[in-house]
């Protein structure tokens, strides 16, 4: 991987129905207090394969059963998803897998389809049941205002305490066929107080294998969404849901495919690093010279979510140590006197011992960075190498303000 | 390990030298612009063995293998311990490694000591060396000031970030003869910036042989510094020192002295937690129904280590689904329909599922634990079950306050 990519991969408008096929459609059913969309549904093409990633955590959400359960069963044949935010529905015992099948079950006569391959995912605060008569009662509606063109309305419905709604999207020609790729995402660079933290949804209208597109997304989801640094890693409902479909391509293109939904990917989970509670920029660690990627993201992860790190960032202070501190820390065997480290074009350590350089400067280019659109002004870019072998790996996340305890300390149950 | 050992044992004044035999010294040589003491010196009796912990980080101080390398060679032979504060000498290539040399050089020449049986612990800044001819001209003046009473003074040198100096002691009547065990530590909850973390000696006035006295030093440190979370575990010049001297006792007593000296070592520990930055209450997370001690204390630190949970803490707000989305984290597979989770005497979860609680008065419960001396306030504690086996583990952390994004950020290199 590297950032050439977007050379032959054109950025395009809309997300998850970019791609050929694919209908999604977000509309108010009452489910949050703010009157906001929150109920959103997402229809796959009848040849779809979906594959999917769940959250590690040992407590999770009875959706995240039903979804491992059916795809399981279906092989993949996952045609509809319906997303309600508000509501977690995990720690709600007995009950909540009942809500599911309910849901699930008026979903899938609605749509004429079978009940496994319906599927339900849920954010919002934990221990809450889901409203499940306003869902059902709206499930008419839900359909109507699904479409081609609905995929702005239900990256809309999934947010919570997101800030703005995350899609990315991608077109590429290959042998004069158009191919897109594209996909929405929910989710805060820190994880919210008792939110769901991070869901999202992949499209493609190329067909791949159930087995390569397994791998395929497996290795995408380590270099985007895996390398974000969430606080703390995974919540009650975090789910990915990845959907190919159409006429397969050339084997020898698989590569270019998977290249462009690493595109959609990262964009998203940058969105969603950047998005984290009273940030105020992107940070971007780049890992040079590890042995392997694992071990590079790690690094580079370990880093951007060090709290001492992200203040330093958030007070414009290029400070070196902390983040040698944080790279010590990692866990990884490495020389220091191999180690070298720079924040965006000023280099601050070499064969590990420090160099001079101008704290000034370096400190206005860290201000430069800060802003709402880190598409316009980039990311505070943290360089290290650390000179073991020749692989390198990236992560994002972003500062840490006063803001963040502001609103998760006067947050209340 | 219970709560009831502390009937046995006496808490004392003192620290490091209130053992029979410890002397120890702390002055100001100059080294901090604060004009605090900086420069503390320990001398342990001829008979005495020590056992160290060194950081786990692959950035490590030279001071640390110069440590590792001596009490190797002398089977833990190490007589005297000098501790710098305001420079930690990471960073600084050969030459710092050069500086140790030096001053250890000069200390065993005024003591009359062998090389090998001299220490040297450095705290502060990283990437800044030792001013080596001003620890030198002092050692004169530091040796004068070295004596069974200069147990504060030390523990007073040895502080860099933390507000208050930490130290401990206790003492039993064990067949009519009087035992005593003290320490003195150094470090805040959250690691300071530039700042090396961690340094805690220990001492004892019973003989204990070097293979007992390991065992016993890595068992306490589990159930206290490596218990509490300090943000990111360890530090390039985290070091613990522990001496043991004196008479044998009886084997059958060795469990006894044992729980002295882990009530020692979780005292400074909780010190340590407590004196986070910008915190403002020690909390105290216990898990019990675990399989292992390992696996408990791991909860309780994932836990006490959420900074969602450390603002919702200082928020004074209960909020149960910040500490359930912790514990699903800390990778350890749990029923989730076994947990039992509370906060003080307040229960919100049994059998995993939420159960009513008086908000108010769980946040009163809360509000009524801060204040400047835990000892006086106690902690906030988090009470976990999780029903899988029969051990119990605790950690400590503090709260994450708006002052520590001030202290951090606003900090400059």
């Amino acid at each position: 991987m590297n950032n050439s990519l977007a050379s032959k991969w054109q950025s395009i408008e809309g997300g998850i129905t970019a791609p050929n096929g694919f209908l999604a459609g977000g509309i108010r059913a009452g489910l949050k207090e703010s009157n906001n969309r929150d109920l959103a549904l997402l229809l796959a093409p009848s040849d779809a394969t979906c594959t999917a990633t769940f959250t590690q955590s040992s407590v999770r959400a009875p959706c995240i059963d039903l979804c491992q359960k059916r795809l399981s069963i279906t092989q993949g044949g996952a045609r509809a998803v319906l997303i309600n935010s508000g509501q977690a529905n995990a720690c709600t015992g007995e009950r909540g897998r009942i809500d599911n099948f309910l849901i699930t079950d008026a979903l899938a006569s609605h749509l004429k389809l079978k009940e496994e391959e319906v599927l339900i995912c849920s954010t919002g605060v934990i221990g809450v049941p889901i409203p499940v008569e306003t869902v059902i009662n709206n499930i008419g509606k839900l359909i109507t205002n699904t479409s081609d063109e609905g995929g702005n309305n239900a990256a809309n419905a999934i947010m919570t305490t997101d800030t703005f709604n995350k899609q990315s999207a991608y077109e590429i020609t290959i042998n004069n066929r158009k191919v897109r790729v594209g996909g929405m995402a929910k989710g805060s660079g820190m994880i919210h107080p008792n939110m769901a933290t991070m869901l999202a949804f992949l499209s493609c209208d190329v067909g791949v294998s159930v087995e390569a597109w397994k791998a395929m997304i497996k290795r995408i989801v380590d270099r985007s969404f895996n390398a974000i640094t969430v606080d703390g890693d995974t919540s009650t409902n975090d789910t990915l849901l990845a959907f190919t479909s159409g006429e397969p391509i050339e084997k020898e293109y698989l590569e270019l495919l998977e290249e462009g939904l690493t595109l959609v990917s990262q964009d998203l989970a940058r969105s969603i690093a950047r998005d984290g509670e009273g940030a105020t920029c992107l940070i971007e660690t780049k890992v040079k010279g590890a042995s392997n990627e694992k071990e590079a993201i790690h690094i580079a992860r370990t880093i951007c979510s060090s709290p001492l790190v992200k203040t330093a960032i958030h007070g414009k202070d290029p400070n070196w140590g902390r983040i040698i501190a944080a790279l010590g820390r990692a866990g990884i065997k490495i020389e220091s006197n191999l180690i070298a480290l720079g924040i965006g074009p000023y280099k601050m350590m070499e064969s590990g011992v420090p160099k001079e350089f101008n704290k000034k400067r370096a400190s206005d280019y860290i201000a430069s960075k800060m802003g709402k659109s880190y598409k316009k002004v980039g990311a505070v870019e943290i360089n290290i190498s650390i000179g073991k072998g020749e692989i390198y790996g990236v992560s994002w996340g972003c500062d840490l303000s006063r803001d963040y305890i502001k609103i998760n300390a006067d947050y209340t149950t």
